[in-house]
């Protein structure tokens, strides 16, 4: 059960199964790489791509539709896996969720084939549910684009003078594309008009883009007791939109953080952090993150009335109005 | 122009169409990115598994016919080359084919995520040529054996009681099945009937074993001043089949060796390949190659006659009978 989703047993029930589905199709002949990946897979997250797909492909579908919709939805959170499985390697992740990395359990090499091989598991999928339409293509282009801005970011990574667009547009790639494209092709596979796809597929993108840059925020917020790792992507190199705006109103403070990122104490960190704070980067940031939820939640309130679109409404707000 | 194919004049101009090809999909909006991944893309390799392709798909087609055939060797050859990124990442390697790997130029982050860049081209490309056929599925698998062979290999690396099977198993994933989905979807292309196409993907399959057990016994073949390194593979814990002939009929001698692969000293190395010679390893291993090759050989001569069957039969040798 997905704490996330304990209120929505149909949701719950679905996102189970899919589960089930991506362990199944991660199985291998290799008990060590095998358990390695089934557990990885299902490690605390709290499966939004599967069930955005599922909030507009399949609520109230009949099994024999379900069955499809979950390989479909597994897809996707598999090719999330599998870029977390690389992200980890790249940023030396000892841990993710609270869980091991791929790497800390099976060494880097054998985490690198095995992110490889989740490429091949969402690519099986896709042949399996969507051979013949015309979804093959734009998933093809979609992990193209997440792909690119992974590129992108890490070829911007300590780059000082980073610009908000470069930050968006590698944003834009790396979370927002396959958030868009869970919503989208759900509202493909749910029988919406080309229309009301278009309206899910920029739902999709502006929720992604709010959650990325709420996921930026919290990593500056020292101040709350959170899971997950905080003043980690500066020294990595990764300067976030709080960082930027910060940089952008006040650079004589900001700018000699960023030039010295890779070299910063953790005491450095605690100071950057306050800056970001004062010279107002928190709050632009948050501003920004809230202008994308509330274009979200309008375009909800267009789609045809039913229980998904409450449901819809209430997981945005939830998921983007975390505690700061 | 690739020297190996540089007597057979209409493959040689399908693959420079094939490279210009690579090259346009491999563009991305960064230079340095750009370049790098476009000169690895052409740099030295024979470009067997596109060769072979179109061997069986293309010879005698119209040119309309082969703009689609260029995409689908584009897409095989694109496959192996993200598998050789991420190779060149596990094995640290500075140089492939004398020049500088994609980590050497770009570093470890950015060779991880060039990679999987190119499996999503290898992917873009599948779905343009190939959506709403079986074949989407059969590259599918076949992408996952392939993944699934680099994954035992590295599992089964420094493992000294590796057995021939395990490695025929591991090679026939990592080597064999691309070159066999090369042939076999040639036969495809070109119109051939099921029988046939199951012959040439026996031929791909034996071309494939043979070809990587030639390279395993180059890697132990220290007299020849040849380009490739050498006494590469046990240091890095692989076991190749001319050690694990060697091991298996002179366990006392070779296993020393084994047990300290980490820790072997040149002069080490130089010693055990004498071992591996003089207790018949090289030999055997040699006298496996040649089945497989004569195999392949008696699988050619079934194919109907034409041109493509004498060049076929020809580059066999010239691949497989590289002097030793």
């Amino acid at each position: 059960m997905i704490p996330f989703w304990k209120e929505h047993q149909e949701i719950s029930a679905f996102l189970e199964q899919v589960q089930v589905e991506m362990k199944t199709c991660l199985y291998i002949d290799n008990n060590t790489i095998s358990e390695a990946l089934q557990n990885f897979s299902v490690q605390g997250g709290k499966m939004i791509r599967p069930a955005l797909f599922f909030l507009f492909a399949g609520m109230g579908a009949r099994q024999s539709q379900i069955d499809n919709l979950v390989k479909v939805a597994s897809s996707f959170e598999l090719l999330h896996l599998a870029t977390l499985i690389h992200d980890d390697i790249i940023d030396d992740s000892p841990t993710r969720r609270n869980f091991p990395t791929l790497q800390n359990l099976l060494g880097k090499d054998t985490a690198v084939y095995a992110g490889d091989f989740v490429y091949t598991v969402y690519f099986q999928l896709l042949a399996e549910t969507m051979n013949g339409t015309q979804l093959l293509s734009a998933n093809a282009k979609s992990m193209k684009k997440i792909l690119m801005g992974e590129l992108i970011q890490k070829d911007q990574s300590f780059v000082v003078n980073v610009t908000v667009y470069n930050y968006l547009r590698a944003i834009s790639g790396k979370t927002a594309e396959l958030l868009s494209m869970s919503c989208c092709q759900g509202a493909y596979f749910g029988g919406f008009d080309e229309t009301e796809q278009k309206i899910a597929k920029r739902i999709g993108r502006n929720i992604g883009l709010a959650f990325q840059i709420y996921d930026d925020i919290l990593n500056f917020s020292v101040e709350l007791n959170n899971e997950k790792p905080i003043l980690t992507d500066v020294q990595q190199g990764i300067f976030t939109l709080p960082l930027l705006l910060a940089r952008d109103k006040a650079p004589e403070k900001i700018l000699p953080y960023m030039q010295q990122a890779e070299n910063l104490s953790l005491n450095d960190l605690y100071r950057l952090a306050d800056l970001v704070k004062s010279t107002g980067g928190l709050h632009g940031a948050m501003n920004i993150a809230e202008r994308l939820t509330n274009k979200a939640l309008s375009d909800i309130q267009q789609l045809p009335e039913g229980q998904n679109k409450k449901i819809l409404a209430k997981a945005t707000k939830k998921l983007l109005k975390r505690a700061y």
